[in-house]
């Protein structure tokens, strides 16, 4: 195998290591990692590829530790949705994908990332009505032929919402009850079966890792959960399930479990450091404990649960347990875009309105490691990605220090998180390689794929009319049960003028 | 005179009127104003000049409702600052600039406002020690130069922070309090008679609106707010203040008046159409109520308040009584940009994480409305600017429907103000001319800009230094005893995980 080809980076203000110094440095990359970083000028192998990185500052690529591809077709959908609202409307949203579809949404979803400065995400892809491997196949395949990182977990629950959240089915006209039975869930064994091939022969540990994803424990049953818990110890692989993500599921636990969903799942043996829980908003002290005890990892996704109006989690608590906590964006139905540099930057602000005393804030510097490291941990490439620095993978973001957002330059991570939305960014690197290039990606072809998702949307909006009809119908009566639920009284609250 | 040039924008998606329709529409602009939509096509005068806007939507220009242009050399400077604490800092992040220095930053606010969408804004402009008519001057010219439009208020307080928040000049070391001691206000007679030129000529009616400012009541005697009520009266000019921004401000009001300050304003006189209420935060219905059957209006700042941890302000019972709500980005000493999309989201997301009633969640028209047609009230440019239709100015931003933000284009307005993020912006309009076109400024050397800032902030770090140092020691001092007072019960919360 011939030695792997060298490039150097010059001229560049690197935000480098865990502590996220900003210094005028050179970046050596062999292959797809960071060899070396020295002063400007350091000496480099005479064929190495060079890079003109002046005027430039860069960053390790952000890392989206939760997000949907399918949901890339739906943006903007929705306003005033709740998660209750969100998952009513599923049913109609994700409906009848083709193989194509579910290939151009994910390349959707990757472009935008990259676009946006984020090089590796975590994805909980869901096929309706079951996943299969050959739709993960061509998921991954579209990460891959886009240039970007991700752990891919065939999203799938077994039980109906319907029927999970108590009392809710009861509540529905006899009409509509009738054709939410006819949304028959599946049998975890075939779900599991399904992504069998999928989950054991397309991860390559390097660009793409697999993973699994129980929806929610509110619609797997514990036999699913169990199943799934022994997959991923057979193989290798994480879990990464929505914890807590509203109070009507905080409720709905304790009435199923007679204890938080914390407390079953630790008493299910599932958490563990390969274990990931979305939002976990509505978790307590108690409940974080157990999870920094097991060494799993949070993906906090403030943008989403400001806009379903989930309430705003505790940064700063997760922290103070020991708990992993990354960033994530989650789907474009519910967030509604893919930009990192927004996730991270509200992961910040949010912190900043739990309460005045302000040494509980979320720093910038937390934020932003939370959003590299943090989430890197979440995908499971803890030490390859987050960090530049030497043995990390060369995915790097490059910075215009003449945009207006960096004039003048005050404080590099103050602004990289509070200022910087995205439009300063150039170039985007992923293993060393250019997948941006002065702000054009480099491997996907914008306009084609424009046209491809205008044509499959056309389609979906004639073929799911009928699904979309019955989501609208259940959405009031689902809006107006859930709402009663949620004024039930809990013992934690994360809405900000509510008692 | 010659007649009024003709423009014809051909083929654009554009979102129209107060319902926000997106239709596809030509613009027949005669000199800076709307003349005529009508359909693709349309008859246009033979000398018109045509602009091609195919796959451009196009949008009235967002407007700022509340910045603050010399924080644009600070973007960025600070993170965990409550209020009290940027107030602290701001005798030294201010300190020392020059009259090229007030131009400077006011260009710069303006270049990073027009880049990302925002025609006009209403600037609280403060100079140290007390505002000029040569400074404001300079500034107007700034915006005039940039070709943004402002409604431009001098802002200064006649006592000082130390003094009028209960205890707090008491609570400090005994050198800080002579420190202090020394920052002297100024009278206000002659806060008013130095701004007298720039109030009588400055405004044209058109570009440049002129108002006053008195920074926040806590800082104001009311002998200077009664003589800014009678200018303000006599010139037919606006009044732009603070308002209960913190909840240790509306705990000193209650001690100070014996009542909030809205009800001490209104017994004043002040408030009317042409008043402004900047935040609003800690008001309780009564208050908005008063606000409400007055007429004024409030910017709302929803992303500056969360950075500072102010609380979340209730913009839905502010609309419920009758309340002209307009949003603002604050200054990027506290923002820290100056994105107005981003301000708008948030004005969204923010209202979303109050409680679960989602009908009580501000929708994205709702939203949009008040970054637009909300805030040209609160400039006194209602009925001229927030709208694209005839009779209202040309100020139009046209972005690409090619953008990855609009791919697929499901909903307009949801998009708008849930996913986009300035990145889709190619050219912006105001008064029928370019300046932005294919994202650089038209009449801003942004690189020659960017050197004249650099080399400012590096006499500013020197002749600074001593200020910083102080305002260093203060904040421990100021930041301990205004959590503490933070703490005392009040009736009202808006904070997110507070009781």
């Amino acid at each position: 195998m011939a030695e792997r080809p060298w490039t150097i980076v010059r001229g560049g203000l690197v935000l480098r290591g865990a502590e996220c110094r900003a210094e005028f440095l050179d970046v050596l990359i062999q292959g797809d990692t960071v060899a070396a970083l020295g002063p400007p000028g350091m000496a480099a192998p005479a064929d190495a590829a060079v890079v003109d990185a002046s005027d430039r500052l860069l960053h390790a690529g952000l890392i989206n530790a939760h997000t949907h591809g399918y949901g890339s077709y739906t943006k903007g959908v929705g306003d005033r949705w709740t998660l209750e609202l969100l998952l009513t409307a599923g049913a109609w949203l994700n409906a009848d994908r083709s193989l194509a579809d579910k290939a151009l949404s994910a390349t959707l979803n990757a472009a935008e990332m990259l676009l946006k400065g984020c090089t590796a995400c975590y994805d909980l892809y869901a096929e309706a009505p079951v996943p299969t491997s050959e739709g993960m196949r061509a998921v991954a395949q579209a990460y891959r032929a886009a240039g970007m990182r991700a752990t891919l977990a065939p999203m799938a629950g077994n039980q109906s919402f319907y029927e999970t959240i108590p009392g809710l089915l009861q509540a529905l006209p006899p009409d509509l009850r009738a054709a939410v039975g006819r949304l028959q869930p599946q049998d975890h064994r075939r779900i599991l079966s399904e992504v069998d091939a999928f989950l054991r022969t397309e991860g390559d540990g390097d660009r793409i890792k697999v993973a699994l994803a129980p929806t929610i424990p509110l619609v797997c049953s514990d036999d699913y959960l169990l199943a799934c818990r022994d997959v991923a110890a057979d193989l290798g692989i994480g879990i990464h399930t929505h914890i807590a993500e509203s109070k009507v599921q905080a409720l709905a636990y304790q009435e199923r479990y007679g204890r938080s969903v914390v407390a079953q799942l630790d008493a299910l043996g599932m958490l563990n450091p390969g274990f990931v829980l979305a939002h976990a908003i509505w978790l307590d002290d108690a409940d974080l404990r157990i999870v920094g005890e097991r060494g799993a990892s949070i993906a906090h996704n403030p943008g989403c649960n400001m806009r379903l109006g989930s309430g705003i989690a505790d940064f700063r608590a997760m922290l103070d347990h020991g708990v992993n906590v990354g960033i994530g964006t989650d789907g474009s139905t519910s967030s509604d875009n893919q930009n990192m540099y927004e996730a991270q930057r509200l992961a910040s602000l949010a912190s900043k309105v739990l309460g005045p005393d302000y040494a509980n804030w979320i720093s910038t510097r937390e934020a932003l490691h939370a959003a590299t490291e943090g989430s890197a941990r979440c995908l499971g490439f803890g030490g390859m990605l987050g960090r530049i620095d030497p043995g990390y993978k060369a995915d790097i973001v490059f910075l215009d220090l003449g945009h207006i957002n960096w004039v003048p330059r005050n404080d590099v991570v103050n602004q990289l998180v509070h200022v910087e939305d995205g439009a300063s960014l150039r170039d985007v690197m992923v293993g060393g390689e250019f997948v941006v290039r002065e702000r054009r990606l480099v491997r996907v072809d914008l306009a084609a794929l424009r046209g491809e998702v205008e044509r499959a949307q056309e389609r979906l909006r004639a073929s799911t009319a009928e699904r979309r009809e019955l989501a609208e119908k259940l959405s009031k009566a689902v809006g107006a049960f859930c709402l009663c639920l949620a004024e039930r009284p809990y013992h934690i609250n994360r809405w900000a003028a509510y008692r």
